[in-house]
C-alpha cells in the first residue's frame, strides 16, 4: 500500500534541496543544486534496488527489471526548475513512482513487464532557453550534438555543466521501445482544485509557442527629446504586449499568450528605452487556431514597426503542435481512478511535458494531481499530501495493470 | 584664442577613459574611470596654474585668482556618466572652461574676480540613485551626511567610494558667495541642431520628478491559467506605459514622460510576472500642469489596481520644480553670442542640470551647444569641435565681462 508519510517526507526531502531564502525552488540544470538533488534520487533508486543508468544528455534511467524481457513500461517526469519555482512541479512524477515501487518491493510484487523510472534534463529550458530537452533528445527530435552544444547566458554548454556535476553518461533511454509512457504531474492550473475530481486524465496537450520579439528604437534623452520625436522601444513592447493579451483572451478559453519576460537596455529611468526584447508564449490545444493568433501577434508586431519607426525583429523558440494522449492509455487511467473509488476529469493540459514528445514514439499517458489554488512556478504552489497519494494509486494501479502480459494461452 | 583643437584633444582624451567596447562611455562614481577621469583633470587643472581643492562631497575645485579677492564668477559640470553614455554630455562644461583658462594663460590675462572651475559629483544620479548629488549638497540642498550614507545596489556608501579614489576633502565650494555661475552643456535634443543658431540661451529647465511604480500580482504557470484568472503584473504595468505616453503627449509640447526602466520578476517566458517595477521620469517647464500630469497617472495606476486586481506601489523618487535663469546673466549671453557673430536661441531644458540647483543660492545661467540629431545618452552623442568652439568662445566673452568689475570712478 502507497505509503503516504514516506512518499511526502521524500518530497520534502528533496525540497530543501535548492530552496532559496524566501521559500522558493531554484534549482537548474547543472547547478550545485541540481547536482544534489539528481545525487539523492540515484541514491533512493539505488536503495530500491533499481539498477540505474544516465544517458549522454543526462537523463536518468532507473530500470526494475520484469518477470520476462519484454517492452518495458517507462514512467517519469523531471526535477529542475523555473527560476523562484515551487517544490511539486516534476517532482512528485519522480517521487510517486519510486514509492511505487518501494511499496512493490515491500510486498515482494514483480511485474511481468520490466517497469523504467526517468528523469529528464533541463525540462523547464531555464538555463539553456530549450524547454523539454531531456526528451527532446530522447526521442530524436533534437540531435545530441546540437543539444549538448546549447549554451546558458554566459555561454557554458549543456555538456560542460553535464561533465561538471558527472551526469554526462553512457546508459541509453529507449523511449521508442518502451510499451507505454506515463506521466504523473501537478495540474498547475486551477480547474482540479476547483472540482471534486482527485485526479486528471489528459485528452490533450495544447501546443505551444515561445517567441523572443525584439523592439530596438533610439535610446535618447527622457528629458530633451519630445513626445512626437521619440522612437521609444519600451512603448512599442508595451502596446504589443497588451495586444497579446486582447487577443488571446478574444480567441476563446482554450487559448493563452504571455509576456513572461522583457528585457530594456539601457534601463535608465532618464534614458528612453533602445532595445526591449520580450519574451512570449502563446498555447492553444487547436493548432490551426494557435497558428491563427501567432499569424495576428506578427501583422501587429509590423504595425508597430511601422508606426512607431521601430525595427521589429521576430524570432521563434520553440513550436510544438498540440498532441493527443493514447486512447487506450487514457481509459487504463480512467478504470484505475474508477476502481480506486476517485472522481476523475478528462481534461486538457496547457502547460507542456515531456509526455509531449514521447507521444510521438510511444503509447503515451498524462495523469494530473491538484495544484491548489492553480498556482505553479511559484514559491506557493501546493498540492496536498492526500492529492499526491490518489494520483500516485492510480498511477499504481495503472503501471500494475500495464505491466501485466496477457498470456493467450490456449485452454 | 579659444584653440579648438587642444579643446578637441582634450575631449577625445578624457573620452577614453571608461569607454566600453562598444564605443559608450561607461564612468559611474567611484568607479575605476570616474578616479582616472578625476586624477587627470586634476593634473590639467593643476598644469593650467590653478588651485585644486576637493570638497567633502568629491566636488572639484580649481580656482584661478583674479586682480582682486571680490566674489568669483563659478563655472563648470560634470565628467560622471549613465550606463552607456557619451563622450560630450557634462564633459564640454568642464573642459571648454579649462580652455578658457589655458587660453587666458597663453594671453596672460587676468580678470577681475576670481574664476573657479567645479566638476560636481554623481550629476546622472546612475549609481547612488539621486541625480546632481554634488550640487545638492553644496547648495545645502541635501545634508552631507544624508548624501554620503547614500547607497548603491550593493549597498555601498557614497562616502565609502569617495574614499577609495581618495576624492573625499576637506576643501570648501561655496556657490552661495559666488557673483554668477554659468554652466555650458550639450541640449541633447534635436533643437539647435535643426536650427542655425550656434547656441542655445537657457530661460527655464523643466522640473522633473521620478517615480518607482511597482505592480504586484501573481507569478502564475503560463499554459494552464486561463486569461480571465490571471493577476499579470506586466499586463498592467504595459497599460500603465502606454498611458504615461498619451498623457504626455496630450498635455504639450512641453511636457514629457517616459518609462524608461523596467524590471521584471521572475522574468521567465512561460511564467506569468508576478511582479513589474517602473522607472517613470515626467517633466514640465510649468510647476502646475507637470503635478497636474503626475496626477493623472496616479489616478491611472489606481484604475489599473482595481480593473486588474493587482496591487500598485508609487514612490517619488525626485520631485524638483522648473526653474528659471537669471536674466541679467541670460542678457550677458546673449550680448556675448552677438558680439561673436553668432545665431542664438532662446530655449528651454527638458533635462535637469546642477544650475537647477545652484539658482536657488546664486545668479545662475544655462548655455547649450548642438547635440547632432539630438541624440544623448547613447555612444551616438556627438557634438561637432566646431559646435564646441563656438559655445566656448561665447562663455569665454560673459565670463570675461562678468568677471570684470565696473569701477564707479568719479570723473
Amino acid at each position: 500500500m502507497i505509503d503516504s508519510n514516506r512518499l511526502w517526507q521524500s518530497i520534502q526531502e528533496l525540497g530543501e534541496i535548492g530552496e532559496t531564502s524566501g521559500g522558493a525552488m531554484m534549482r537548474v540544470t547543472g547547478s550545485d543544486a541540481d547536482k544534489r538533488a539528481r545525487d539523492l534520487l540515484v541514491q533512493w533508486f539505488e536503495d530500491a534496488g533499481l539498477d540505474v543508468s544516465i544517458d549522454p544528455v543526462g537523463n536518468i534511467v532507473a530500470r526494475r527489471e520484469g518477470r520476462t524481457d519484454a517492452a518495458p513500461i517507462i514512467t517519469g517526469s523531471h526535477v529542475d526548475t523555473v527560476p523562484e519555482g515551487g517544490k511539486f512541479d516534476g517532482v512528485v512524477g519522480v517521487l510517486g513512482p519510486l514509492e511505487i515501487v518501494r511499496t512493490w518491493n515491500d510486498d515482494g510484487f514483480v511485474t511481468d513487464r520490466p517497469v523504467e523510472l526517468v528523469v529528464f534534463t533541463e525540462e523547464e529550458g531555464t538555463r539553456f532557453g530549450t524547454g523539454l530537452l531531456g526528451s527532446l533528445v530522447a526521442t530524436g527530435k533534437l540531435g545530441l550534438e546540437e543539444a549538448l552544444a546549447l549554451t546558458d547566458e554566459e555561454g557554458t554548454t549543456v555538456e560542460a555543466v553535464l561533465d561538471r556535476i558527472g551526469y554526462s553518461g553512457s546508459g541509453a533511454l529507449n523511449l521508442e521501445d518502451a510499451a507505454a509512457f506515463l506521466e504523473m504531474h501537478v495540474e498547475q492550473g486551477p480547474l482540479l482544485d476547483q472540482s471534486d475530481a482527485a485526479v486528471g486524465v489528459v485528452e490533450t496537450i495544447a501546443g505551444i509557442t515561445h517567441h523572443d520579439v525584439m523592439f530596438r528604437g533610439e535610446a535618447d534623452h527622457a528629458g530633451n527629446t519630445p513626445m512626437e520625436m521619440r522612437m521609444d522601444a519600451f512603448a512599442g513592447a508595451a502596446e504589443f504586449a497588451l495586444t497579446v493579451e486582447e487577443v488571446a483572451t478574444s480567441a476563446g478559453d482554450e487559448t493563452v499568450g504571455t509576456v513572461g519576460k522583457a528585457d530594456v537596455f539601457p534601463n535608465g529611468t532618464n534614458v528612453i528605452p533602445g532595445e526591449v526584447s520580450l519574451g512570449v508564449d502563446i498555447r492553444d490545444i487547436e493548432g490551426k487556431r494557435l497558428c491563427d493568433v501567432v499569424e495576428r501577434l506578427r501583422d501587429k508586431a509590423e504595425t508597430i514597426e511601422i508606426e512607431r519607426d521601430l525595427d521589429v525583429e521576430w524570432e521563434t523558440l520553440l513550436d510544438v503542435s498540440p498532441s493527443r494522449m493514447d486512447q487506450e492509455i487514457r481509459s487504463e487511467l480512467v478504470s484505475a481512478a474508477e476502481a480506486c473509488g476517485f472522481e476523475y476529469m478528462n481534461m486538457v493540459s496547457g502547460a507542456g511535458h515531456d509526455a509531449m514528445n514521447v507521444q510521438e514514439v510511444a503509447p503515451t499517458g498524462l495523469l494530473f494531481v491538484p495544484s491548489e489554488d492553480g498556482i505553479s512556478h511559484s514559491p506557493r504552489e501546493y498540492t496536498a499530501a492526500e492529492d499526491i497519494r490518489k494520483g500516485t494509486k492510480v498511477l499504481e494501479r495503472t503501471l500494475r495493470e500495464m505491466a501485466t502480459i496477457e498470456e493467450t494461452t490456449p485452454v
